[in-house]
């Protein structure tokens, strides 16, 4: 298992975060996934044989939203 | 150029709505996009050479919001 926590821009409600926390969940190889409006974090949990950091990375900046880290 | 019109669930604020006319406005084929928040609603118009309606659906679906028609 790896972690990895990214910074997250363009969340602006409960909504904007559940939905986050909803694509990231969905993704094959995500254990756990804890996504924090303010401030904007995606902490994840993953299989790293199953998926990497930049497809990850990828998820998140799929659905709108911006990693700044 | 075709229209659709679809009825979208899990629009919350206005970062919701404005990402999801993001994530629509980057599809290969699309032409223009008014998304509303209430009603949650992403009329599209597109070239249906390049993208289908499914796939209009699709992108909605992976960013975390429901199509309810």
């Amino acid at each position: 298992m790896a972690d990895v926590l990214f910074r997250v821009e363009g969340m602006s409600c409960e909504g904007c975060s559940k939905r986050l926390h909803t694509v990231l969940s969905a993704v094959a190889g995500v254990e756990t996934v804890e996504v924090t409006l303010k401030p904007g974090e995606a902490k994840i949990r993953f299989d790293s044989a199953q998926v990497s950091e930049p497809a990850l990375r990828e998820a998140i900046e799929d659905s709108g939203f911006d990693v700044v880290n």
